[in-house]
C-alpha cells in the first residue's frame, strides 16, 4: 500500500486475519501506519524508481491516497505490476475536471459545472445559473481545484467576482460548480473486485463541520427506502463504468426537492465507511483487501439498527491519555480507532464507533467521546 | 510482548486501534506474529540478558506462553519493569503442582491429585480413588508433567502399572490425577486489571479433537444458569486470589453429576476465547491488552445469539490458498483469522468464527469451513 496514513494502518489491521503479508510505502516511520506494520519502505511516492523499487515481490499495489502520479501508475502497469484501482480508474478520483466529464457521459447526476479559466469565466458561469427572469449575479459558486484538495482544502465558496480571483493564484485548472441547495449529505459506499463482484453497504448520512466529516450515521436516519436503494444502485453503476477496483466512497448532496446528486469520488476506504469496523459483517477495510486481492467479497451489511461515528479531532491539549481512559471508563461499549499521530488543532486522530438500538443514545455516546479526546467537553 | 505465536499476532491486531505500541521478542522473523508487528526484536526469552535488552522501553511487559522462566520474570520486575500477569500469578499457569495446591488452598472443586515420584506412588493413588468394596486397580490414571505440556503434550491417559513408567523418563515432577467422568468440557473466560476491575465473558462450551481444541460454543448450550454464574464466579474469585492481571482462560470439566472441577489455567489469551473476536463487543485481545497497561476494560457481553469458533488445522496439502477462496465465496459472513503459519498436518493455522441465530447452522457453517480449509471435506 502506498501512504502511510490511518487508512493503511486499518487496512493492515484488517489484513491481519486474512493471512495478508502487508507491505508499507511511507513517507517517514512516524507516519499512522508505518507504527504497526512490519514491512515498511520508506520513500517519496511522487519518485518513479522508488515506485519501482517498492513494486518489487508485492502480488499488487493499492493506496491510502490518491496522489501518486498518474503515468506513475501506467509505468508500473506496464511493468506488470497490478495496479489496484488502476490508473484509467483512479484518475476520476484524482481530477474533479475528468471525474465530471465522465459522469456527464454516463448519465449521472452531478451539480451543474463547468472547468473555469479565469473570474470572466466564473461570472458568466454565475449567471447562467440563474432561473429565467430572476435577480441578481448568480453568486455564490464554488470553485476547486481539479487536484490535490482534500477535506475542505482546495474548496473556496465565493460570493462575488472579486473573491472569484483567488483559486487561480495556483495556476491549477478550476472547476466551477452550482451551491447545491442540499438538505444534507449522503455517502454511498461500495467495493468491487476484478471479478466484476460488488457489493454496497447501507447509504450514510454525513455531517460536516467547517467542511470536515464530523459524524457519520449508518443507516442514514429517515431515507426513502427508494432514494436508497438509488443511491446504492448509482455507486455499483459509477464503480463498474469507471472500473473501479477496490472501495468507491461516493459522497452525494440530498436535494431539497428530493434528489441526489454526486460531490465527490475516493478509490480506496474512506472517513464515510470506518462505521463498518465496528457496525457491518465486514469491515470497508476487509473487503478493500479482499477485493484488490481478487478474493470474494464480505458480507457488507450491517450488525446493528444504527452505528454512529464520529472523527476525534486534535484539540489545545497535545495529551489526550486521561481523556482516553475517562472515554473508556464511562462507556464500555465505545469502540476507539487511535491513529498513533501527534495531536494538532484539528487534525483529525481518531475515531469512535458506538452502536445500538436507540440512535439518540448512540450518536450521544460517539458525540461525548469524541468531544471530550478533543477537549470540548469537560464534564 | 514475549513469544511470537499467533495470541501475539492477534493481541497486537486488537492493540492498533488503542493506539498502541507493540514490541515483540520473537524467536525467528518467520513466526506468525513477527510476520506483522514493526517492532520486533528477534531473541530466545529463556536467555535473561535477551529478554532485559528487549523491556528497555517497554511500559509493560507480558506473554503469548507461559514458558518465560519464573526467576526471569523476578528479574526483569527487579529491575522495574512491570510484568503482567507477574511470576507470583503466572507460576499457577506454568507449573500445575503448584497450581493444584493454591486451588486446594482457596478451596477451588479439582479432580483428585497428587504429585508422584514414581510407579509405585501411582499404583498406590489409583488405589485411593475406587470406592469402597469395589473391585480393580483404580486405573486408568491421568498422569502430567507439572511443567511444558500443551495441547495434549506433557499428558498421559494410563491404564495400568506397566503403562505409568514413561511419564517418568523425562526426569521432570509428575502429577497424578484421577480421570474425570465429565459430560463435556467447559471454560471460563475472564479479564482483571491491576486496578482490580474484573470482566467475566459467558462460559463456553470447548470441544477436543485428539487432546486439541476443535470447535467452541459461546455460550455453552443448555448449561444450568446457576452453574453458568458458579463458573464465572470461580473463574473471577480465582483471577483474585491468584493475583493475575490480563486475560485468564479457566478450563473446567462439567460431571456427569452436575459439578464443574478446574482442569487447567492460562494467563493470556486463549483458544477459548477466540469466539470474542467477532461474537463479543469486546474482544479477548482487546481486553487483555486493556488490563495489562491497566487502561479500563471493555464490555465482555456476546453481539450474537450464538458464536462458534472452529480451528483450522494443517492438513496434507500445504497449499490452502483454493480452499480459502472457496469458504469466502461460499459463506460471505464467515470471519476468516490466519496466522501465517506454514502448512503441517495437525498443526494449528487459523481459526474461523460464524455467529448468528440458529446454533444449527452456525456450528455447521464454522464446521464446515474448518473442514474445507483442512482437506477433509472437499464438496
Amino acid at each position: 500500500m502506498v501512504g502511510g496514513g490511518q487508512l493503511a494502518r486499518m487496512t493492515h489491521e484488517a489484513g491481519i486475519p486474512l493471512g495478508i503479508r502487508f507491505k508499507l510505502l511511507s513517507d517517514t516511520p512516524q507516519e499512522s501506519a508505518a507504527q504497526v506494520v512490519g514491512d515498511v519502505v520508506i520513500g517519496d511516492y511522487r519518485d518513479l524508481e522508488t515506485l519501482r523499487a517498492f513494486a518489487q515481490g508485492c502480488d499488487v499495489i493499492t493506496f491510502d491516497h490518491e496522489h501518486v502520479p498518474t503515468e506513475h501508475l501506467r509505468a508500473l502497469e506496464a511493468d506488470g505490476i497490478p495496479v489496484r484501482p488502476g490508473p484509467d480508474a483512479l484518475v476520476h478520483a484524482q481530477d474533479k475536471g475528468v471525474m465530471r466529464a465522465k459522469l456527464d457521459e454516463i448519465g449521472v447526476p452531478c451539480p451543474r459545472h463547468r472547468l473555469v479559466r479565469d473570474v470572466a469565466d466564473v461570472v458568466a458561469f454565475a449567471a447562467e445559473g440563474l432561473s429565467e427572469g430572476a435577480q441578481g449575479d448568480g453568486f455564490p459558486v464554488v470553485l476547486k481545484t481539479v487536484r490535490g484538495g482534500y477535506d475542505g482544502k482546495g474548496v473556496w465558496v465565493v460570493r462575488s467576482a472579486a473573491e472569484a480571483a483567488d483559486p487561480f493564484r495556483a495556476g491549477v485548472p478550476v472547476l466551477a460548480e452550482e451551491k447545491v441547495d442540499f438538505v444534507r449529505e449522503l455517502a454511498a459506499n461500495v467495493v468491487r473486485s476484478p471479478h466484476g463482484q460488488a457489493v454496497a453497504y447501507p447509504v450514510v448520512e454525513s455531517q460536516q463541520v467547517d467542511g470536515v466529516c464530523d459524524t457519520v450515521i449508518a443507516p442514514a436516519p429517515g431515507i426513502a427506502e427508494e432514494l436508497a436503494l438509488q443511491a446504492g444502485e448509482l455507486a455499483l453503476r459509477i464503480a463498474k463504468e469507471l472500473g473501479v477496483v477496490g472501495h468507491l466512497a461516493v459522497e452525494l448532496f440530498e436535494t431539497r426537492d428530493g434528489r441526489i446528486l454526486v460531490n465527490e469520488l475516493a478509490m480506496r476506504p474512506h472517513n464515510s465507511g470506518h462505521w463498518t469496523q465496528d457496525g457491518a459483517i465486514t469491515s470497508q477495510f476487509a473487503n478493500h483487501v479482499r477485493a484488490v486481492l481478487d478474493l470474494p467479497l464480505g458480507d457488507p451489511r450491517p450488525r446493528a439498527k444504527w452505528t454512529v461515528m464520529a472523527n476525534v479531532l486534535g484539540g489545545d491539549f497535545p495529551d489526550m491519555y486521561s481523556a482516553y481512559l475517562h472515554c473508556m471508563a464511562r462507556d464500555p461499549q465505545l469502540k476507539i480507532h487511535m491513529y498513533g499521530k501527534d495531536v494538532k488543532p484539528g487534525r483529525k486522530v481518531g475515531h469512535v464507533n458506538t452502536y445500538g438500538d436507540d440512535l439518540d443514545d448512540v450518536l450521544e455516546r460517539a458525540r461525548h467521546a469524541a468531544g471530550y479526546l478533543r477537549g470540548t467537553i469537560t464534564e
